[in-house]
């Protein structure tokens, strides 16, 4: 029964990087498209997020049948339960590229980002990027330093967050209103695939240490 | 065994109630909050979120515990663990109410609503805290006629968000990119509250039913 659980274990374990790596995939695509206007790949990340969306729900599945049939207790429990919420997470953070993906071709042939922001948002795309690349490796290596690499990374999102505001409500972005709904949107979207990502790191250190802080 | 799950299981409702009744309750101080820049209102909503918190994270307690000591399976296993999405649900309703009501203090004493959306925010609000209300009511009577009702309401909440975009593209809200970073936000908090209130119908429904569509 232990070894049927721990090979249950490694299966939700696979499928959670598989999908934190499509993820990555898609928030680079989208960070691209929406930085260069692309709207064939937009849509490749608009088509692929049902794709995410089913292996997300086949892994909610899974989990569930693990707890109905190895009913696990501690620890064990904890990680099962922490899957779900760390599928939901991974889930969320497809959403949010697709979000930005639809930006990009909502706008098309027009660039969705206002002059004067391009570096700034290629900037959170890059960081988006590198959270989904680490929240991959932390679920393959489980390696608690990593955790606060992306607490790290996120920090650094959150400022340009920040900065974009400023941006926006300084420059001489008025003219276009256009800009300014896109840029709020775009950057609320990359702020929030940060958060998810941290999440992500939460969960892993509960289980990693038994405690959230 | 079972009187004791079922007891459980009406325990769980019981706090479900409890946390859609203080969700209702932070949105409509919210949309006070933001419609006539109060900002003493905003604070109770700001202070308020932390209960809910506390709320939230000790029914996932009792959700793991009765997971772990009970080893529900069928439909109750999917009440339990569907338990934990509605929480995880209405905890992010309560954070968009907060950040409504932190859009308000961040602009007060200056209206954080651009002249001529008043109207349709206050649509919004009313909207939101009637979707919280219907949720609470589901989660009470499980009757799921209200599923419908919830649905229904959100519909109607994304013809408004739509009708923002537009207004803020297309009327006299160049010379405020205040207004329209606030305006845009401020919609999307909304769209967002309401999605959640469908995704918590959409868990009653699978457990009601045993199907999701």
């Amino acid at each position: 029964m232990r070894e049927v659980f721990q090979q249950s274990l490694r299966e939700v374990q696979d499928r959670l990087v598989e999908i934190a790596e499509l993820v990555e995939e898609a928030i680079d695509k989208a960070t691209d498209a929406f930085g260069t206007s692309n709207v064939a790949l937009a849509e490749e990340v608009i088509d692929g997020a049902d794709r995410i969306e089913e292996l997300t729900g086949a892994l909610d599945q899974l989990t569930i049948d693990i707890l109905a049939r190895q009913q696990p207790v501690a620890s064990d429990l904890r990680l099962v339960v922490g899957a779900l919420r760390m599928g939901a997470s991974l889930e969320r953070m497809a959403d949010l590229a697709q979000h930005i993906a639809q930006l990009a071709r909502y706008r098309y042939p027009e660039s969705a980002i206002p002059k004067g922001l391009k570096k700034i948002f290629v900037r959170m795309g890059a960081l988006d990027v590198e959270m989904a690349s680490k929240t991959a490796e932390l679920l393959r290596t489980q390696d608690p330093a990593v955790i606060d690499e992306i607490r790290d990374l996120d920090d650094d999102l959150d400022e340009l967050h920040a900065k974009v505001f400023e941006k926006v409500l300084s420059e001489r972005l008025a003219e276009n209103p256009t800009g300014v709904v896109d840029a709020t949107l775009a950057s609320r979207y990359h702020e929030r695939f940060g958060d998810h990502a941290v999440s992500v790191a939460k969960q892993m250190q509960f289980f990693l240490s038994g405690s959230l802080d």
